[in-house]
């Protein structure tokens, strides 16, 4: 797809990487850079992409200068921004600050990461917006970061993986929805997650290709545990993103829930409406990696299921690998007007961005 | 949905229960029989569907002697098997034997449900079949067990809970593939399980919807384990039936698997074909409880999707409460062919059951 003439863009899921654990350095207190320095303590010793994975990044994204894909404004800009003539990309940094043990250790490197984001990538790049890292293992230290930065401008989002030890419908996150609505941001959940449990309901999968296309169920449970719990009926304007999680398991997701509601909503009594009307109310999908069929007539079918066109949101999941050309990124043999709010309309109203064609921003082409 | 004349129904899903511990001790050693008069150990103290869910029996299949609901031969006849005119019933038994911990009372328990079924099932009612139940947390006495029984040609499957404590494709889970193929039996893998571990990915729900409808996401992660660690490579002639697990979410799963195996096939090179071909060839579903759209244009759509007219089998799920009348039960407007291979033909093909007539049998009608 070549970018058309005043078609906005706006690409929900960007990735930026932190190089280097001294990269932080500059963001941290005396005692977290002394205390790295001088152990091995170098921060989350995981991630979410197996380097060298065929979906973990496109070949040419590793930066000329060295450092990881995804850790470089320049090719960024260059990649994701230029290349589809983005008006806005939203950032989400997947560094796996819930696998540190340590409170006040993950509590600082997420501030950091968090002041890095607005030095090396939201000043210097309008078009950009960012997710909020937090220590979301720790739900009062997560709220604590985002009422400390909830008020820039750059940031639209919190970033949950969608991997945890808890279900996030849980009482113990709801502080973490409590202040990002007080400060109108919504709620990013994103594929991966390094909690420390298993990622599936049975143990440990062998191979990495289980944890990957099975992290599709890992979003169900989460899906199913929020609107359960009552989470949407506690805090009704909190917005949901669904990242990186593939669709088409949604139409099912919803019917199925709807039907075993009305079986048993007794034991919930606060869920006072069918299940898919809070999916279609609150919550938004990215489309990259799409879970498509080869037959692009059954993806229709599946869209038309979904029962609303605003609950999709165009993203490239830049630098991850999932097409090969642009032409590939986008479902094809939709209606205009959905790829319309598709591409850009449903993502400007749920994370509230100005509109600015295109070719009005001054930093663009 | 009237039984028509001459239309064989083959029902893969009538649950059998046992009605009291005191029921096995006929079939029990005297040092199980003793163990469980003088202590408080009566086997299994959970099940898989809590007394007063709506889904989990109709109301009127509490038997009149007392006793659970399922738990009587002379109301199952008549509600299960007489109401649909039906062919064939296949027994599943959700003794949660994989919740006792002492392994060689698992083991003794499981044999005693077992030949109780063909005392108290199989020998007085000829339309019946039954799965083989195993303490699969055992393996290589779940493998003995099977070898005990798997030559009485009542039994055609052994049960296997959805909800484990290792994913099936797991290697220590081979010895029961082995044994059920060595005696040409399927594996039914069914809804629910008392493992000890979440029925999530993240941990426990808080409530029972929230397992319910949640359990087809273990249902997935399932059939991902088994395809992706080559159970079916390594056993080509094996058979396995996915019982009560909706299947909507079906073709979602096969595209998303088969998208990433083309990406991600390196790390496991014995899985030679796309998983939809694994999934086509050796994968059977229940229908009942149907994860059913509001709109049966949807779910007409799904079914097409699902590339394969062989891959659902008719199950009552009796004594859950799934439909108010048999009408509701069998999705509307399928092509007479492809209705009568979900009625009779793929089970009967599946479990390697002798075709005759519903006016055949002569304890029919």
């Amino acid at each position: 797809m070549e970018a058309r003439q005043n078609e906005a863009i706006i690409d929900c899921d960007i990735h930026n990487v932190v190089p280097a654990a001294e990269t932080l350095f500059p963001y941290l207190p005396e005692h977290w850079r002394d205390y790295m320095s001088r152990s091995d303590f170098k921060g989350p010793v995981e991630n979410y992409y197996p380097a060298g994975a065929a979906t973990s990044a496109r070949p040419d994204a590793t930066p000329p200068t060295g450092g990881p894909p995804g850790s470089d404004l320049a090719l960024t800009r260059a990649q994701a921004l230029e290349a589809w003539g983005t008006e806005y990309g939203i950032l989400n940094c997947a560094y796996a600050i819930e696998c540190v043990h340590n409170p006040y250790g993950a509590a600082a490197l997420a501030s950091a990461v968090n002041d890095w984001q607005i030095a090396a990538w939201l000043e210097p790049e309008p078009r950009l917006r960012a997710s909020l890292v937090v220590p979301s293992q720790h739900p009062d230290l997560a709220a604590r970061e985002i009422d400390r930065l909830g008020g820039h401008p750059g940031f639209v989002q919190v970033f949950l993986p969608v991997r945890s030890a808890a279900l996030y419908g849980n009482r113990r996150y709801h502080s973490i929805y409590e202040a990002a609505t007080r400060h109108n941001l919504a709620i990013g959940i994103h594929f991966g997650g390094v909690p420390g449990n298993p990622p599936t309901p049975s143990g440990w999968p062998s191979y990495y290709i289980e944890e990957y296309a099975g992290m599709a169920q890992v979003f169900q449970s989460q899906v199913i545990s929020l609107i359960v719990e009552g989470v949407f009926d506690q805090f009704p304007t909190l917005r949901v993103a669904i990242i990186e999680s593939g669709f088409t398991w949604l139409p099912s997701l919803m019917w199925r829930l709807d039907k075993e509601w009305k079986g048993l909503r007794r034991e919930v009594p606060w869920v006072k409406r069918r299940p898919s009307e809070y999916i279609r109310d609150h919550i938004r999908l990215t489309i990259q990696p799409i879970d498509a069929p080869p037959d692009p007539h059954h993806l229709q079918q599946i869209i038309e299921q979904l029962g609303s066109d605003e609950l999709l949101m165009f993203s490239t999941d830049y630098p991850h690998w999932h097409f090969d050309s642009p032409a590939d990124a986008f479902p094809a043999g939709l209606p205009a007007a959905l790829e319309r709010k598709i591409k850009s309309e449903n993502a400007r109203a749920f994370y509230r961005l100005e509109a600015r064609g295109p070719r009005d921003a001054e930093v663009h082409g």
